[in-house]
């Protein structure tokens, strides 16, 4: 079991709020920071409180999960008050790539302004309002980080297939958004880390049905990406911020 | 003067749809491309003709001013089906940077969630549209071109001051789609180019609260911004498409 976070006073409790801790991978995040002693509080924000994370018996005051609307200013300046800061690590899993109204297009013919928009808005405004609410309120005087999952298809120099137009679009604003997160907060967090993290193509609803024809070994169950993805945030320095990362490591280009 | 466009036969007539001919870059560009003889067909489109290009008196019926709402599927649907295809060039120059509801912002406190969402709707969503409608009008016989205003500070890698926010993502999603459109096209269009373009900082009701500090040899009018992404286009070649160039002909980086 990882002790604690590399870059972790031995004597210091991590704190650290997820949003979208009903989604899969964000879930599997929660339960593997619980599984980390180095972890003293996880605020789990999620619309949907019992799809959340299933802690063990010894999580105790570990964990609060809190019900938000995370696309609601309103609800994320209360969430944002009623924290204790600072705040250690932040990581936004939420996003949607397809639901039962919005389907990832094949050609530019399947293009729907409204389907976009909501792709936009829940990929790349959401992030916006959490980063808003809660980068202020990271640790200034430790390594601290902001995350948000972003994707390898967000990559405009990697995209070779084209197709999924609203989700790329969605996650390369994303990147940029990040890009300016870590340049206004470099300044006063000379410290903290803003980045995208690619976790791979993970066995969760959201890419259920796409992973048809997904070699077995690059299909991730949750748990192994948001292992991946814990090792990555603890390799993390502050001169990586503005970047997006995938599960290896390897830095993804914009 | 310039007789016509690098790339045409000496015999024919390029067919041209301008998007947001209401702008100032946009009105400059339809005035430039009548004032070259191999034109013969522009289609300017805009919510308000009234405020669109003023042709001199030997336009004659080379110039149709079409009232459009760019915004809506189902009166793109209705113009690309009223235009005689096929197209030679589309150049996008509609978008948004302030408006009376919409300020750029300087902090991440700024951020609000409708008019972020409001920005990448102009920015972003409209020019998907504009694309879905037109790209397959494009001629598929000879050199044609996809081209939408996309803006320096809308390259990631390139930013190095944050700001803007809502306007940076939105052409970075905006680049995105355009690569799409590259990798979608290149197959039953093999000569045409997708492209976004950066037209400097022009001396526009889009840039006018921003221009105060930008040198007069840096500000362009729109008739000398129009001239140079004329020149840019000109310059095209299929190998360039899914990228984006200043008005000098510089790439930019994603």
């Amino acid at each position: 079991m990882p002790a604690m976070f590399a870059w972790q006073d031995a004597d210091s409790q991590l704190r650290v709020v997820v949003a979208g801790s009903g989604g899969g991978i964000g879930r599997a995040i929660v339960e593997a920071l619980l599984e980390r002693p180095g972890v003293g509080k996880v605020y789990a924000l999620t619309r949907r409180p019992e799809q959340g994370a299933a802690p063990g018996a010894d999580t105790g005051s570990r964990l609060e999960q809190r019900r938000a609307d995370i696309g609601s200013d309103d609800s994320l300046a209360a969430l944002a008050a009623s924290i204790s800061a600072p705040i250690d690590l932040v990581i936004v899993a939420s996003g949607v790539l397809h639901s039962e109204a919005l389907a990832p297009e094949r050609r530019s013919r399947d293009l729907d302004a409204a389907a976009m928009l909501e792709v936009l808005r829940i990929n790349t405004v959401v992030p916006a309002l959490i980063g808003k609410h809660f980068l202020p309120l990271l640790n200034k005087r430790r390594k601290a980080a902001f995350t948000a999952l972003s994707a390898r298809v967000g990559s405009i120099a990697d995209n070779r297939l084209g197709g999924w137009t609203s989700y790329r679009a969605s996650k390369a604003a994303l990147n940029m958004l990040l890009k300016n997160f870590a340049i206004e907060f470099r300044r006063s967090h000379p410290l903290a880390v803003v980045a995208g993290l690619h976790p791979g193509t993970v066995d969760t609803a959201l890419s259920k049905p796409f992973t048809g024809r997904v070699p077995a070994e690059q299909l991730f169950t949750p748990e192994r990406s948001a292992a991946y993805l814990l090792d990555v945030i603890d390799r993390l320095e502050p001169a990586d911020s503005g970047s997006v990362f995938a599960w290896d490591g390897q830095r993804i280009p914009y």
